[in-house]
């Protein structure tokens, strides 16, 4: 491969390769090596995936080119570093927009995101409201999805542990929807409140992460926790819906109280109804999934994974 | 109520009613109180439920009328006794077979069961092995149920816990099934796999418990386990089906011996694939959600049951 | 002493004593004994403690006569019974209030409670708030105790574990915040703030529990819990005070949802600041003192109590 | 800033700054880099703190121009490295004491200690001990600090968990004397004993560490640890005191055992007294507190701190 | 059986004897029936083992006649209660000395004691001694077993848990060592440190418990614990032998404050030699032991026993 | 020393050795540094232990010399790396069977195994198996182990905690055969029972581990797990022994699932007989001890080692 040509996708590059690419750079960080020369590490970002990156020449120039934060070009060659691929980059700059539109830039290629279009997913979300019966449910359903639309349409479901990427919200939440009418069909359980539990139980991430392209959490998010954030955003969109009942503010706030299903997993308050059991059953499960589908996207090799520490154990190909 | 009226069944008891019926005696016991008068305590079942009994007098010799274990024919009162129905029994014999029928005693009716009549559950059971698409785990699928059969119709799911009734076995696993079955189709996973993990994941309490109208654990039961059991039984059953591939195989015993979830829960292996990450999933939400209907219809008053000491809270009536 | 005495206080009974007296009735229980024979189990109270009843005679009549609920006149003999004070009662009847006020009957001495006047500990109560010195914090305090001023007044501070009487809410959150405020002195923390989150990290009870001379837990304090309901009682009563600031807002709700201190106690969010760890501190070593204290005056003989099972340990009379 | 400008205390170092300095050498590591090359890793510590140094030059020759516990004159500069200040070695030699005082050198300033002079802390202990009103306890308090005076006026009070430094162990002492008196006052405990326990709950350590400059276990201090032998050093000192009462030795002998509160901390038993539980959750809390200020002071920047491995949680700055 | 014959021994004793016999009661309490009515419930020991009382008839009379710790001559009947054998108490009085010897009374035959003799017991343990070479410890041993002679000759191992008769201490102490023993030959750790550890490991138990025909916990024993008070009788002991090793002492306390094994069990240190190690394991088997073979003992039908909630499972009989 | 003499076997080097010698590769990393150079990583394996190596120069040409896996020749010095010896190769290739024969080379001098000739363990090993009295039992260790002894004679008893080393399975088993006889005698258990519980307890781990000169999990041993897979083993091999009594099949099977002790150790089920607790004891023992020797061994200095993370302590040399 010639070094003027494009690379592919971070998920599709393979070792010793030559060429350039857009980026997202989420992180950047100088250093001093031990013979005293300074270094750069750095992550790259676009939408299949991140790699990692090193500038070890031409450092006291390549360093002022670009920032975290960034949309850059970037040309190098991949080699494997401790299994991984990694990109060593010859030159760097930030995007020049209306030069670099010309051959190919899209930011919205540069972002790590959920393979799904958002557009399906968003309307997926309003056919699970359509459905739902209970005019108070549907109509807290909508205020509260329209309210936050923006922020639906891009924010990931966690900072690192599952979904953690541009839409990931969104597919988290239509997923534990998905399962948990599922299961309530067979159990014959409210599907009303099903559907109010997996649409509404992380609504408090809105509030607990910052995402701009890359996520942290906020203030809030850390002194009171998503899960507190999240009662309070429903306590609030019931109080500002006429005759909303009681019993069923009630209800639904309790499915968001209990959905880390456990006390020592930070739920003030364990499921005591079947809804809750099948929402915070429905959560897990799904959570569970994505972090089995990341660790075997991360490691290309093996029939077994390296041993997963929050899973506690090693995970099968199959 | 007229003392000659037959009482309704157990689960339609309301306090001071006075007639007869046919139960199944499922614990006798003779205790001495504390003014030095004999008294018994037993306990009584027909397919809807169990109620507790008390003689109090006669008992010289009405404790030499029936047994435990024996289905016998009862008189007496109704009355509420913490809360709860009880018995107090006036007279109680055995069963006189050619006697009774002529009066409407059926065994099957004597016995706590599930709701659902065997032959539906068995033709569901059936349908699900026909949908399963490798001929192997299919093959083992109608083998196994074929050979268990006799068992597979009346077995209960636990001694205590969940499903502690006559078809408990039955209804757990094929609920489970189901579960699994559907999310396994959400996340795209192997439905032979789940198929035959949910069908065989308890198989080895076919030979941990014993039941003949009233469950015990066996020596083995307890001395081995179910878990062991069960994977013991699917080995044996593969060795005996020609070619059955070692990895499916493996595949299926991962099912089994992973499916409590936790090693603290007595998995001595965790689940390291999605489909035994669902199964244990399905099975410990049908387990709980057992749970809570066996407490929601234990405790007929009350919003809230009294506290739950198995899930460690109290449960909401909805 | 005689029938027609009047009983000292149930602080001060003893046993072999006959006489009458004015109580609450908080328990009352109709059971059958093994004899066939009914009798009454109750639990009668006065602001100094309670005393378990028993009523053996003439129970078929007196079971109307009151209720739970009921302040009754009752005549009876003390004895000891597994070394503990218990009440024969020959006689009961609820309250004539017209009648009974001439020989002495008067509501608030029938119900347990706080030693110290309620009037005092309002009065240290709004000392503490006039002490602070930011107005927002200030503003927010005296609101909130205005708004629920009635429940502070007679509030318990749990169903059963602690400060489980009258006035015990109040007694609890000005113990704390006495401790927090010596503490935060101690360690140059933020006195304002160490107020407002002891005299607000239980605010949520106030909905949690229902208090009616006896207590129970309401529906929302079951499903949603008093750390989630004060959060929110809190964010409510901050939106209606103008430019109240979120920083400040942010900090006492963190008190409020980490006062548990962590998570497998019922915190959603463990402390993170000095204030919030003083918190927790002082309000975990309030409630176990009164667990102490009240063990100690439950068992007056012995130099050590029974093993106490909430704290796991015998504990010293010194 | 010119290399021949002395360079300011540890505290208030700030990156890119060129000079010289008196420091405490606690730790040094000659290493071999990747390309061949030696390099050396030290610790550099005055009263204000420590720094992180590395010698990547000369290393042949410097390598023996110093130890490990050796006092030292550094030149060099200091750069960031992964956020933090570290210093870059240029020349390093072993204090000249004549030579060195002239300009300035004195040990006491290069020895990491508590804020406070030791000599107002002594006046503290002293005060504390005169208020002490039973004889045999201040007799007690008064023998145990006169025969340890060397060491108490130095020691740290851990080994890196919390009060890490020269002093610490009298600073984190006087800190639970104080909360116990205020807690003990408030919930009228006895105060002599919180004072014995305060200044004698840790004094095991006296044993338990060895310290001279730098801090480690000592042989005792690991195989029996300083709970245990706290313990001995009270019993022997009790005994050489006439008629020190049993019941007075128990007492303080269960304050020093039960201490850390639960035997999962490494309590042999439980506080079964009021005096216990404050005096135990007195020396948590300032265990925590003084971690607490430690991570604030490491880390300067940003409104939150990294993950605090040990808390098990980021802390906020406020 | 005829009232007029002598009763077989506890451990002896079925269903349905009637006749005399001499015991230790260890328990009594007067209880009121809900008839109104008074009984005494009891427990009665010989050597052999324990069996529950009951008083039914002429209780004003019989309550006088005997006290708990009183040896007592009873005449009565067993029967079953609850699959136990009780003694229905006739006549029960204290015993005459003079009187009742002349017909077989011997306070050592009516206390629960270990199945070897004393003087055996004794034997092997001076024999024990006497193999330990390092002439420091051999002086501690005989020291201590000297002075504490008395005691070590009839203290139990435990309140409730293993061991808990006359000369259990003594038979668990030297089944400890002969295990750590033989486990230290095939480990080649040092024999003279187990034997020390072994004899010495629960030492402070001598001071923990009282013991004077039935047990408590002393003051010291709930407050101090008998890790502690152990290693201070050894620091103290060897504090009067000339030149006895520092080093030595220090192994031997590790043996004693580690021998919990883990912290939560109460150790304050945990095993860090091979010699803790082994005497750890040898103590914690032994009590286990113990434990199986009492549960055995006390439920003579069935194969398996009821559940055993200390251990946490059910036990095998073989 | 000469860099034409042969070094010393691992267990013996020592800093700054010039020399070659012959061993087993099991690592080998090719790496580029942060100059760009490539440099290897390697583990270099004896009979005696393992020693870490590194290639700095002629790379390119070296890393196609080797691979994991091979007997290599190795030139090269020795010095110190963060307190371990290195071995800073200069010339490495391939073992020349003839050729290096000539000069000493032998593959079981090169792989890292017990301490004792697997012939000695071998006839121990036939020996117990001749002391066992019970026919089945006898036959069926007979058969296992003459099926398994290619696997025998060779097999670590684990993948990295314990007897991670050729021979290591058989030097494990045989000592837990002697410790449970030991203790089996002592407390009068079966001991034909605890020969067959030693030496099968770890038998699943022949198909757990996959070992040719280095060790790996197998497929089955991660999903099955070596618990399951020894008992199913058992169970097949009693089938083929004529009448091999159900219960004894029952009692091995119930010592291999229980044998780690507790659930939270990947124990399906508790011990539940008194070998099953001798058994489970002295196999905990056994691997603990054999980490101790381990960790001693692998630091030479010191009295304390660093923290042992797996045992959660240090440990002291004595």
């Amino acid at each position: 491969m010639n070094p003027s040509d494009r690379l592919p996708s971070v998920g599709a590059l393979s070792p010793e390769l030559n060429g350039w690419g857009f980026f997202l750079c989420t992180y950047k960080d100088v250093r001093q090596g031990r013979s005293g020369d300074l270094f750069i590490t750095l992550s790259l970002q676009d939408k299949t995936g991140w790699v990692k990156g090193r500038i070890l020449n031409d450092v006291a120039r390549l360093r002022d080119e670009f920032d975290h934060g960034d949309f850059v070009k970037v040309e190098g060659r991949t080699d494997l570093f401790n299994g991984r691929i990694q990109l060593v980059v010859d030159r760097i700059r930030r995007i020049n927009p209306d030069q670099d539109k010309a051959h190919g830039f899209r930011e919205e290629d540069c972002v790590l995101c959920a393979v799904r279009p958002v557009e399906d997913m968003w309307s997926e979300l309003q056919e699970l409201i359509q459905h739902v019966r209970d005019p108070h449910v549907r109509e807290l359903l909508q205020r509260m999805t329209t309210q936050h639309a923006a922020k639906l349409r891009v924010w990931p479901a966690a900072l690192t542990v599952h979904h953690a990427y541009r839409g990931g919200f969104l597919e988290h939440v239509l997923s534990v929807a998905r399962s948990a009418l599922m299961l309530g069909a067979a159990y014959g359980a409210n599907q009303d409140l099903l559907t109010a539990g997996a649409l509404l139980h992380d609504i408090g991430k809105l509030e607990e992460l910052e995402y701009d392209r890359s996520t942290s959490y906020s203030r809030e998010g850390n002194l009171v926790g998503h899960v507190t954030l999240g009662t309070i955003m429903v306590r609030t969109a019931t109080a500002s819906i006429p005759d909303f009942p009681d019993i069923l503010r009630t209800q639904i706030e309790h499915l968001i109280v209990s959905h880390h299903g456990h006390k020592e997993f930070g739920a003030p308050v364990e499921p005591m109804t079947i809804e809750a059991m099948i929402l915070s059953a429905a959560d897990d499960l799904d959570a569970k999934i994505n972090q089995v589908r990341q660790a075997l996207a991360d490691e290309t090799e093996g029939e077994f994974t390296a041993y997963h520490s929050r899973l506690g154990r090693v995970l099968w190909r199959g």
